[in-house]
């Protein structure tokens, strides 16, 4: 069967920022270069790791313009276009679109209370809005609804979905849909955004994955998939048991917010090993304190982490 | 104590709109005036019976501006910045202001995984960024997260917030929300938004309601307010009970979404009665299914509602 | 229309126990007859207060034992048969009858994980194996499943259930059942579990009320309840205040869970006007600490609480 | 590292019932030796597949005693001891070992609503009750409650637990639960509970599964296990995804309870091949409608299932 376009390693990638709050958009063009030079397949920007749900439809704009110009097509660049309904994602995505995105990120609908057929006419109404692929993001973690396998490799098997990226957390639910998927042609790219379980996932069919760690260390992940493709499982598993002992630094932060302790997490680290000025996260989050800080760094330190 | 700007019946007007999914603004005046008749407080458009997640930015502002120009400040007009987290939220706000709006309503952050203090400096955050009174909305079904008295309370004292919409649906919040606001000097107005308790609350401390059936039968909601204002209680008892009875249409669609039961129930009783020409929702909704528009003409029938 | 034989304030009472967890049967009849004396309509022992669920069946027949004994019928005594599901239920609720309990309360299936249909064939099951009065406990927050008004009251039609203590925190539910019990001739006895409410409750038509603060001031909710029944709002809404204030002893433990907060600070109340000798819990239930006794202490002295 | 006692597929068994609903147990001496045959490591008597919760005292002595009987000591028998707390846990818990059980299985407390270090006292309390290893399950569907994977870990290493059943549905959770008990030297067994990823658990380091459709082809669980620990990727894929095609059996019975569709499937496939006189399930729980059972003979069809 023909290889997807989209495939491997897409870290969907942080959001720099100065300490003022302001997108440091040298930052970024630096992290794109060295994310490509560590062999990703894609890139994913505004993402819930790129916070996009803080960021206003300029800031949005602005960064994806900067990430496809410093791409120069080297990679696909996906953006995430995050909003309540598809009337708003579509106006959204074709701005993205025309600011340099090759493909769109769209979730199920947030805020609405919705049954499962207008969540399929959500992903329609969008698709028809735009002359892009798409893919859905699976993550009821943030919008209140799992999105059913079966919906899923309906709508790609109609054209609607070109792929998902599944942080469902529910890996019984993304087996099912690999399933459903190659006994439809496989008309979807199936992406695992779960950090920690990516050779498990590549050794049962996953076409990528998306794991936010892969901002910190996209090297090791690419060598993870690359092993894990070739077969060779022993090394895919001690890639990811080092990945998953550098993960550790999301539990760092006690008492603090799902969003600020993870993605904190992520760009403490990514500044331990100068792949970031600041660690600073989009208001109104404020920054990890001291103590998790600390715990932060000695797990990069023990691990061994490099840029 | 003095009585606040905000108080008694505020409708969370529905959005009109033509068979093709467009506003109807004609329609729109015609609703505006005819609530203005019935002797409410105010008027909160684009709340959730509104439909605003599904209305572009466009359309909200051209919403805002037709309700404030037919209102004429007769009473204030509140409109939901409904938006994903702080930053977008301030955005739109400022618009709606600019755009006619008195005052603004916003929801605890949405998508985003935040914790206690974040949710505060989102409050802050919004209110910075306006000149205008600011309600905090409460409605954890649609957003995740239940907003804590102290919370809000605080927020009210400090200067943030003016009052709240309570959709809750946590009575035991609400009672101690009324109990903690009294005894910090009242700095919030109280709203409960649920249809079938207003006598209660409002024998219990509310300030007012914003009950979504208000679109359909405003007058009974003002004549249920005014009777229990005046200690009333048999009076206010029997306005309620009529209203629940005409309530029940909203559980008429069986094996449909939230969205689409509750708030076309709504549209297609006020059609039945003469208040809107179409009970068309916003896309992807689709209309009801004609065995539940009988079911709820049936109820409109056997309660005797008149426009 | 008939009075229920089961109406009034009804105490969850609390299982009193000596400082080593043994079951204190001296406190236990100093309690029932402290409780008769105000004024209750029944005794419900074996309630989530009585921490039913850390009971062996041995200690529970022994409660109400002893409960039996000490109230010599003058009020009834109703039982909380909880357990996994049916035929386990049915089990305990003949052995409690024939421990002496007058009525029994169940609730819907735990553990299981059942549709509408076999929570009704549930509740058939354990009605068909007792010669008693059969009450469903509404408490999803513990069962993980909120009972349907109007499963509820065709059970009530149908004479398996002849009434419902409802803690599901969903004041729109509750009143909608008191109107679909009205509307169906009142086959059912309708309780309110929540303290903070029970006046606007009692307005609106509720039968009695089962809230646990009555173990620490059982005669304030007595002359609350009378107060509504006659139509007395004002003081109705004043015995009300003051318990609400007293019920804020159980937000005083923080970072505990819900069963030690909530029970902990009934007993530690009840210990500090003499109710009981110990404020100890079931095992594995740790004491509350310095700090939280000495806040519960703060509030009872402050409200002016005696025995 | 020395192995573990407790390793490899340990099926939850079903319990046979005749059509009556009373227990079959020439159909449970039956099926033991059939899983025995298969070269399962254990047997799990009275888990949820064994539809636990709606067995009385009574009727779980007499299966655990009918299993150990039959099995003779050839593989252990585990019991689950499912109740809400931890002395009738306990209670329970001695009886079975007294009727034959070999080991423990005992959830988070039920009903009750603890916080983490009750539910680690919880365990300490069971544990203390009985002579013999105690498994924790993980199974927050049903008992809403998640169990952290430092705490278990920690119980691990304290002598109290020593494995875990996971149906938590929360692959990171597993992995980490796996990295933290390698690190702390493998106190624990460490089971999954879910059926189609068993392979992919066998890869990353699990020491077995418990999946319940291995009542249905335990030889074919056998087989992927014996690949999978062989390194035989390819082998332990093929045979994992034959069993998720027969797991589809699982989603036949739409519109039914979890407990209804997932046991009853079951059944109904192993009554098909010859391995049950019925596929009756315990009351109140109704059989499963002829279209479903038609769906799901023709899926055992479909991939050839035979006993």
């Amino acid at each position: 069967m023909a290889e997807h376009r989209f495939q491997g390693i897409i870290p969907p990638i942080v959001t720099p920022l100065h300490d003022d709050g302001t997108v440091n958009f040298e930052n970024l063009d630096r992290l794109v270069e060295h994310l490509i030079a560590a062999g990703v397949g894609g890139l994913f920007a505004l993402g819930s790791t790129g916070q996009v749900a803080y960021l206003t439809d300029a800031q949005r704009l602005a960064i994806i313009a900067a990430v496809a110009r410093t791409t120069r097509g080297r990679v696909p660049v996906i953006a995430g276009a995050i909003d309540l309904t598809a009337a708003r994602v579509a106006e959204g995505a074709r701005a993205l679109l025309a600011a340099g995105a090759d493909a769109i990120v769209a979730t199920a609908p947030v805020y609405a209370i919705s049954d499962e057929r207008e969540i399929a006419d959500h992903f329609r109404q969008i698709r028809a809005a735009i002359d892009a692929p798409l893919f859905a993001y699976d993550i009821p973690v943030r919008v209140n609804r799992k999105l059913a396998p079966r919906l899923l490799v309906d709508l790609g098997t109609e054209g609607v979905l070109v792929g998902v990226k599944d942080s469902s957390g529910d890996d019984v639910g993304f087996r099912r849909l690999i399933a459903m998927n190659a006994a439809a042609g496989r008309p979807l790219a199936l992406f695992t955004g779960h950090e920690v379980v990516v050779d498990a996932m590549a050794m049962i069919g996953a076409d990528g994955a998306v794991p936010g760690l892969a901002n910190v260390d996209a090297a090791a992940y690419v060598r993870l998939w690359q092993a894990a493709r070739a077969g060779d499982l022993a090394r895919a598993l001690t890639e990811q048991e080092y990945l998953n002992r550098l993960f550790e630094i999301v539990f760092c932060a006690t008492g603090r917010s799902g969003d600020a302790a993870g993605v904190g997490a992520f760009k403490v680290a990514m500044a331990a090993v100068g792949l970031l000025d600041s660690a600073a996260m989009t208001p109104p989050l404020r920054p990890l304190d001291d103590a998790a800080v600390a715990r932060i760094h000695a797990i990069v330190r023990d691990v061994g982490l490099r840029a």
